[in-house]
């Protein structure tokens, strides 16, 4: 039994404008697919079709989009985290989870989801060389072969300078320049990939030798959750009470039965813009174009585009920047210094701009929203909802909406009556009635909503019936 | 009697985003008013209400709507370029017409539309001046005391190194970099700003001993052309014979009674992004903002925003940059090389792409519209309308309109029937339908269109009546 384990709960900033709280890392397509996607192919190639993802609540439609695009055969359960909280918690959950459901001797794989693995192949032969460790009782890290002085990762000290699997000595945390490339020097560090393999019984044997606080508060938040079919909830409170802390500080560094795996595979955590540029082979002149760019003079710079339109962009006399322009923010900056883009989302955040937040296109459990326009007193939005969905019963206490559908085939309810409303029909929702959308063709259905009232906020929903329980 | 005599027919391509072909540089706003507004008010200072606008018939309504916003008391007419020529066949027009309505010793005053003049009551004291010499039959022609080497404007050699008015001895060619060094040392030469003052009789004696073939086929473009009311057409075959010849080469540099009148304003022809940038104070690093920008290590870079919404830039690590944003299209260019802007309207141009032409807010004679979002087989567009204004009665062949109108009131007749319509209220247009929109109310009319169809170009418009005669 192998079950991978695959976080996404984190909320990346460094990839912003791309990533966005409401829209995290997991879900940006790098090299035709999600890296999502390619952590779910991972495991699949491992020969399992179970999973188990541990996310946050706020993704947990996202996810299941993700994943509805693979076979029927994928099983996946979900724990759903109701805030940010760290590795250690997220881990101590899995593993309770997982020991309930397969026992102690289930082999975990700890797998973030949002890390850039081109080589399959390579990947799951590590992973089978980790399983029998595991499955020996060992704690299973695994190690990335540091090819440069990195100041951004941790390292794991081993005591022999050779390619083999051996005991790992010592977690350590990100050094500085100098302390960097003495550990690259010696042959005997590793960068700390964040994957892990171990059984449910030896980690939670760990946690209750190591940070046997952290154990009980994740059987404290077990015991209050909630599971309705494959998804389990946990009651905020209970969770909260779960320590902020890594997996690496609450039992790894303690732990003297950890096994580092050397990575033989590449390995990128897509942890900036110049990692996400590497992530693509680039033209004669080094740039990376994801869109329709006239570029002069250009080199080493990369561009990304996500428009409401065939936006064209034009480059003169660049070097060595990123430039990704989305229809609510654009970012230009040099590659050298990519990594302060964190510091703009602070800077965003400290003025609660929803650009932080939201992403141009924001996903709901049915499909989909854009917003093309907003002035003082109008809203228009572009919706799609995928076939079969619908969206909730609801009414709005300060707007009118009007809906033209543009292309597939809904029943539009209003009061009620039902419509049915085809591609170039529209109906009109007055201030305060009841109305719902369900898209009753097999064909992704597209509206323009035009929003008039005098308050335009998306907490002005009043949900009476929801098929994905928000009411 | 002194005439401003406005120039505005040229289509800057090294402003590219900002301006297009369909929105050229004179309508730009610098400053807080656009460059044809500033060259009227300059004109305004001079002591006179009459105009008289040269411009490609494209601009009309753009111009008309520029010059609305002043005073009543300001009169203009308006000679229409079919196609763009040149600056000789342009003043030739203009002396033509000018002697036929205000005779031989109306003082005309030629001022390019694109050019930035911060100091007007120096302005003012030149034109003065010039005007005195125009008087005495001269033609006059305003230097600018260069700065610095500059390669990219024309020079008018004197004979002493003073700043008084004296004759231009020659008209010279953009020189090369070394040749411009040995100008600026000797400070017998100005830079050649494009502005000129001289009597009708003066101007056409001149063409008539130079350039005798510009003259007549002037005659000729005149005495095809139709007036009606404030307005000169021309033929476009009989226009269109006039060679494509600078007042420069046709006239200035043969002619033996050209006086200099030093400037004693400064002056910028607004010719590249940078000359752009300068326009504005910068903040303490240099940097010129025109968006909502978080800057982290930035420096001297100018940022530039159109957008549908209050969309947000953030720069990172950049120097010397410019940064130009509308809908459809992004720039981001070094300043030292962003001349090469109009190499990118060439690529553009030679794709027919449609981001050299047309502005992200098109304007038309009755008020304005920018496409929101296009698709396949709709598209979605926010329409002005300016106060008792009117679009055409049409109809179209490929697609039905739906119209939501979000501000103001307007009357809408489909077929034979009229409809009042307020913010809040819609109409359906069915394909094939005659339809046309007023705006009744004494505010802006806003409307969001969803047009529905298999064809959706702005060519598939049958017009009616129109009260532009644009049918």
């Amino acid at each position: 039994m192998l079950l991978p384990v695959i976080l996404s709960g984190g909320a990346g900033t460094r990839l912003w404008p791309a990533s966005r709280q409401a829209f995290p890392k997991p879900f940006m397509t790098l090299g035709g697919a999600t890296l999502l996607q390619q952590a779910v192919e991972r495991g699949l190639a491992c020969g399992t079709d179970d999973f188990l993802m541990v996310t946050n609540q706020e993704y947990l439609y996202l996810t299941k989009s993700v994943l509805k695009d693979f076979s029927d055969g994928l099983r996946s359960t979900y724990l759903l985290e109701p805030k940010g909280r760290n590795t250690a918690p997220a881990i101590a959950l899995a593993a309770l989870f997982v020991r309930k459901q397969y026992g102690d001797d289930a082999v975990m794989l700890i797998l973030p989801a949002d890390h850039l693995i081109p080589d399959t192949e390579s990947f799951v032969a590590n992973v089978l060389e980790a399983k029998r460790h595991a499955q020996l009782g060992q704690l299973v890290t695994f190690g990335v072969v540091p090819t440069s002085p990195e100041t951004g990762f941790g390292y794991i000290e081993v005591e022999k300078a050779t390619r083999d699997s051996q005991k790992a000595l010592r977690f350590v945390e990100k050094p500085d320049a100098t302390t960097a490339q003495e550990y690259l020097a010696t042959g005997r560090y590793y960068w700390n990939s964040g994957m892990f393999c171990f059984t449910a019984g030896a980690i939670l044997k760990a946690f209750q030798a190591y940070s046997p606080e952290v154990l009980e508060a994740a059987q404290n938040a077990m015991s209050s959750s909630k599971t309705e079919n494959d998804v389990t909830k946990f009651d905020v409170h209970d969770f909260s009470l779960q320590p902020d802390i890594s997996i690496d500080y609450a039992v790894m560094e303690h732990a003297d039965n950890v096994t580092l795996v050397p990575a033989k595979f590449g390995w990128s955590d897509v942890g900036s813009w110049p990692a996400v540029a590497n992530g693509y082979i680039p033209d004669n002149s080094g740039n990376t174009f994801l869109a329709d760019v006239v570029s002069i003079d250009t080199y080493d710079t990369h561009v990304q585009v996500e428009a409401h339109n065939d936006k064209i962009v034009a480059t003169v006399g660049l070097n060595n920047l990123v430039i990704v322009d989305t229809p609510d923010a654009l970012l230009v900056a040099h590659k050298n210094v990519a990594q302060k883009v964190k510091n703009v989302v602070d800077v965003l955040k400290s003025r609660k701009h929803e650009a932080t937040h939201l992403p141009a296109s924001v996903n709901r459990p049915w499909g989909t929203y854009a917003t093309l326009k907003e002035e003082k007193n109008y809203k228009v939005k572009r919706i799609t909802v995928s076939p079969g969905e619908s969206l909730s019963l609801q009414y709005h206490h300060h707007r009118a909406e009007h809906w033209v559908v543009v292309q597939g085939t809904g029943v539009v309810q209003i009061g009620e009556v039902e419509y049915t409303t085809k591609a170039g029909e529209y109906r009109h929702i007055p201030l305060g009635e009841t109305h719902r959308l369900t898209n009753i063709g097999d064909d992704e259905l597209v509206l323009i909503e035009v929003q008039y009232g005098t308050y335009l906020g998306e907490d002005d929903i009043v949900r009476l019936k929801d098929v994905y329980g928000r009411t």
